[in-house]
């Protein structure tokens, strides 16, 4: 086996042989391949949306994922429920000097895979190796370019608007604390780790459909906590409506998390005029990632803020998550 | 005093806090602020240049900068010397529990004055936190969009044109080390980190420039290594015209570096045909930042790789960058 050393992140030879021999294997776009300073693109006259984000899960690897696929996914989700369909992305790398080049390769290949399902292309990138104990194996960021083709603003998000959650909620959050053993309990859980391009951008051709938001750090509750802080409009919350595999329910029951506050990777909030619900549910559930979507809720002004009504028929604020739940959940 | 905590990460309450108290006190664009998942920029039809680059660098705060102005201006150096117009920056944060507040601030400060006098606007970000000693600090990441206002291609590179090198070589590296206290030696030395675009982009109007590097990690010859590895061209550079502060000289004989392999962070290698290398260096000289340019050498097929020319009459290869010098200087 072979290892990450100093050298690679030196910008001479080694670097060389680490680009040619893992990264250029596998991410081959004509754009990258001069590995120049920069990297040219072609984008069509109009509105672009840039996203960054840097990626420090823990475990880097997890049942259905690993940080490869999560960072790619990850940005491409910024990009689409932004109204955007996703371009042209930047990879860079902080590796841990004595980090295994067989999973760094097993990585790549991942997020080799991840870039061609979701129809972008990697086009420039950066590596650094930083000292033994001076990273945690690899950090990721990648930044996200994409082109806008669906205007949504927050702003307007009205009365009676419906709330619409694409799928199971917590899947991510629960398999990644299992796989970091935080809980001694055996079930089989995936993290929901997707690109949702496919999913969402059938929607931006629906009327009535304002605004989306992929519910991750912070989960669904954090997102629409925030929604009602910016619009000044309240949210109302059925828990009976938010759809919650058995297990997740089961673990979080268990050990006193609730769901809404656990994170997502594959999973959009997506806010629409309540005519058009059932059509947006339609065309949700006409994909497999989205075969689990429901309206959960509603804009409603007999609240200033997020609210849950609970299954007991109790009441509950929604606020934006306050304590960390699960550091480093991507 | 206060103090990064695990929170801050959480993409909740605590987080939101830091964006609104640090980040847009002092990066506060029109496209920042409605801190959505993705920010909308315009750019105008055209070739679109992208570079992305993580900053690990040791000491966080070093004579003549800190991680904060070194993100901003090695992106925008990769960003000129690729022909383009630096426009929109992405920067992200990857914090270490227990990192003082105050540090932040002034590093964000930093990042905030180098934007402005690089005329570039930070349109979207990103904060992650990780536990005390799962990083060094902070590390950054940055990447920039640029428009291509300059065609520069290796390929235009031929027999007989100038190397141009804008200022002396070596002071970011020998700075750092010092700041390090790798040398136990005192000599008041900066690093010569910069932005370059106000010195390089009135180059683009001139004829006969064809290719621009800016000699970071690996120095100038791993640059001109690479330049005849790429053009298959024979580089020979003279080691008596290559500008070297006297300070890094001494300490490149004393403790056995050579200044042609040390980091630069605001000059630049400018290939120009050999008729307006006059000219090249006339338009240098006229800004601060490139009073001390010079014509190092040349383009020529009497030898197949990068070669120096020693003052006392000898020859030898100019590689890459074998053997890492400063780990993380960048």
């Amino acid at each position: 086996m072979s290892f990450i050393e100093i050298g690679h992140g030196s910008g001479g030879k080694l670097t060389r042989d680490l680009i040619e021999k893992i990264f250029l294997k596998y991410l081959n776009s004509e754009e990258l391949k001069p590995l120049e300073d920069a990297a040219t693109i072609s984008l069509d006259n109009g509105k672009t949306a840039i996203t960054t984000d840097s990626y420090v899960i823990r475990p880097l690897f997890f049942p259905g994922g690993n940080i490869g696929k999560l960072s790619i996914c990850g940005t491409v989700n910024d990009l689409v429920v932004s109204g955007a369909i996703p371009r042209y992305f930047s990879v860079g790398f902080i590796l841990e000097e004595g980090f295994s080049l067989e999973s760094l390769e097993q990585i790549v290949k991942s997020i080799s895979e991840t870039v061609k399902n979701a129809g972008i292309k990697v086009v420039t990138g950066d590596t650094k190796v930083v000292e033994k104990n001076k990273c945690d194996g690899m950090y990721i960021n990648t930044t996200g370019i994409g082109e806008i083709i669906k205007n949504m603003s927050v702003n307007d998000v009205s009365e009676d608007d419906s709330i619409i959650v694409t799928g199971n909620i917590g899947d991510h959050g629960t398999s990644v604390a299992i796989a970091r053993e935080e809980f001694s309990i055996d079930v089989s859980l995936e993290s929901d780790c997707a690109a949702l391009n496919d999913l969402l951008i059938p929607l931006f051709e629906l009327e009535g459909v304002k605004w989306m938001r992929d519910p991750t750090r912070g989960g669904v509750a954090t997102v629409l906590a925030e929604l009602s802080e910016t619009t000044g409009l309240g949210v109302e919350v059925f828990e009976n409506r938010v759809p919650v595999r058995h297990d997740v329910r089961f673990i979080s029951d268990m050990f006193g998390y609730d769901p809404l506050y656990l994170a997502n990777e594959g999973k959009a909030i997506v806010i629409t005029s309540s005519e058009s619900a059932n059509k947006v549910i339609d065309v949700l559930k006409g994909h497999p990632l989205g075969k689990d979507a429901s309206v959960i809720g509603k804009i409603s002004s007999k609240f200033k803020r997020a609210r849950l009504k609970t299954k007991i028929g109790g009441e509950r604020v929604l606020d934006m998550l306050e304590e960390e739940l699960l550091p480093r959940i991507c």
